[in-house]
């Protein structure tokens, strides 16, 4: 029975008995965490043979580059030919960086910053006002890159089917509006993709800032844990037929293909915003460790390689989003205090609580030893308007830790409703 | 004989003997580049063990941090003690990024003008005007890196002991001047070590700016390739001394240790200045490479068995300069055409010709094959007011071909300075 419909004295009663469970989890001592979308040690041993694939010296040589020695900024030809064809892409359209895609996205705005994309009037630094458009829920991290440039950041909701497309095709027309975040496939968190119709509207919009920046994060490009990998289109060659080629910055890392943090990372863009951005990389780099970037393509070979290894990933991961849906289903569906998706990859189940329940929620899970993302984390600033959104990520402990952090988050959601509802 | 002290017809005979010279040497189709301080292939096998010294899985935990997982911002504890034992500062002041040093130095000043330092009234480019103390010759890149930002750069004339201190201290009374580059020991390309009493006289500097940023550059910390390792004092604790630990960023990498641009690259500063920029460092990262890190730990052990490889590295890099130097010494020396310092350490010899010289005889070298610096480049904005000084890049070709390159280049520098007397 739901909660809303019980009466009084059920309330009552059964705030009592979970009240008493919390309590007793709470004795228990428990350190678990939900907060983040890192892989698990199981994901981490899957890969070790990553440490050996390239142990001979005269294996360091690629297409003529000497991997060993400073020099070509863009990575070597190799890793930009596998990562153009998992991206669906052309290899001179990618640049190899180092370990990390959010530095690759941070790096990018920040050079709109100080120098100006390759439309920019003027460097977006001697612009009086910055506006962002910011699907959420969404990434923090995104949101903590635009809230450090100062950006007015504007919540576009996101639907079953991507972001508002209604609402940005409007605001676009405002040039102070610069840019966009985007996680298409399978989102951050809500584990949306993105339909053809929405990709198509985003990729002909015709913003007022010539210099608009559409940030395409396409960090689970081959996340899917359920089901087979699923085709995604190509978002630079969706520009391009419509005349926006110069529009879009698309990223991508190894981070949750291999080591997280240890892996590589690409951006891909137009040939034209790539001969810029290279003049600008190349003041602060003389180039990125090829060392490692030939070290992932013996490793993960090409698409095919990649794909069956994302399998294996998926093996480690989908009984661990069983636990969680197939625990909320039991749980909380019946009570009716909150909804969520099912995704089919990507790293995070999204929880939408009746309103004002995240915050306590969270703070109650906090008491019991379970940290999850912060609430209000998924929209910018750290807001949410209706305290609504949790975001609960499964991927770090092993499922026997995740079955009590998850019955501990259970408990604590029907304490946080039975509360307002007193 | 100096050429200034012959007579006309000799000057003659000997410009028609150089000339022919030099068709002999075009004809040959040279192709040698004495551009860039890249290490040579000796000693790119000279390190080969790094690429599997970090084989087991079960040694990628350094201290309880996992270095396959995401986390540790500022880098795995056993390579932050490995930097602090061989910079001469402590643990805590020391942050690990990712492959290159540029990198760091390019985001410390790049957080400058977007964000500002610790003790900055406001962003850099919330400033109207920036100057920049640029000690000359110097490093191209650092000075790419300020005229990027649009900084006002002002040359400082090398001494034998370091930059021309009475002007640093006249000039720094000038609020708008924010910071100066220095490579403190083994100057690029000068090869100078600042003396003591330098080093005194900028770590007690009273600069007007509160947030001035000493940049020191420590490139080649360990880099001798004559004679023993030679001490040098840690600037952190110099600065602090005088109540300056707030002013300085120093930075060091391992690239011309292990595999250039394949390495690790850190700063070290203050514990106030770490705390500022790890909260900044914190947006745009969530780690760096650990595995390369602790791959580095394992290989480099302590600053002794450091120090032992990079006497490995002199013995292929020293019959390099003794080369470049004895042939100048022979060619050069006797027509006073050109002076230069005998380095004991770093990567460069730094050529000072006759004035009017060093275009003309650059020129001169890429007819004939050689690529080498371009003239200007060791100066702000590319410009050598008195086109005289040639940056010697000797590591990268073998002894037999830098034998040849140097034969041309002197050739070269004869006929410039033939046609200048003409």
């Amino acid at each position: 029975m739901k909660y809303k419909e019980m009466s009084a004295e059920q309330r009552k009663t059964e705030f009592d008995k979970v009240s008493a469970e919390l309590e007793a989890w709470k004795a228990k001592g428990l350190k678990l965490n939900m907060a983040r979308g890192k892989p698990g040690r199981a994901q981490l041993e899957l890969v070790s043979d990553l440490l050996t694939v390239l142990s001979d010296p005269a294996e360091c040589v690629d297409e003529g580059v000497e991997a060993r020695n400073y020099g070509e900024l863009s990575g070597v030809p190799s890793a930009k030919a596998l990562f153009a064809e998992i991206l669906g892409c052309r290899s001179e359209q990618v640049f190899i960086g180092g370990n990390s895609s959010l530095q690759l996205m941070y790096d990018t705005i920040a050079k709109a910053y100080t120098n100006g994309l390759l439309h920019s009037e003027r460097p977006w630094c001697r612009e009086e006002h910055i506006k962002w458009l910011c699907p959420a829920p969404g990434y923090d991290r995104h949101f903590k890159v635009t809230q450090n440039f100062g950006f007015e950041m504007i919540t576009i909701p996101m639907t079953e089917t991507g972001p508002n497309m209604d609402l940005v095709e409007q605001l676009i027309a405002d040039p102070t509006v610069k840019g966009m975040w985007n996680v298409p496939k399978y989102s951050n968190p809500d584990g949306i993709i993105y339909s053809a119709e929405t990709i198509e509207r985003i990729a002909k919009m015709k913003p007022a800032a010539p210099d608009f920046l559409l940030m395409w994060d396409n960090a689970y490009c081959v996340h899917e844990f359920e089901g087979d990998y699923m085709p995604f289109p190509d978002i630079l060659s969706e520009c391009a037929k419509y005349g926006n080629a110069d529009m879009v910055f698309e990223f991508a890392s190894t981070s949750k293909i291999t080591f997280p943090g240890a892996g590589v990372a690409v951006f891909a863009c137009s040939e034209a915003n790539m001969a810029h951005m290279e003049k600008l990389i190349g003041i602060q780099a003389i180039s990125f460790d090829k060392i490692n970037q030939l070290r992932h393509v013996k490793y993960l070979k090409d698409k095919a390689t990649t794909l069956a290894l994302m399998k294996k990933h998926a093996a480690i991961l989908a009984p661990k989003f069983k636990m969680v849906t197939g625990m909320l289903e039991r749980e909380i569906a019946p009570l009716g205090l909150a909804t969520w998706h099912e995704p089919k990859g990507g790293y995070f189940v999204s929880v939408n609580t009746l309103p004002g329940l995240a915050k306590r929620t969270l703070a109650l899970c906090k008491e019991a030893g379970v940290v999850m993302t912060g609430a209000g984390a998924t929209f910018p600033y750290g807001v949410d308007p209706k305290d609504c959104n949790i975001r609960v990520a499964p991927s770090l402990p092993p499922v026997e830790e995740l079955e009590q952090a998850m019955e501990v988050f259970c408990c604590c959601l029907k304490l946080a409703a039975l509360e307002q509802l007193k």
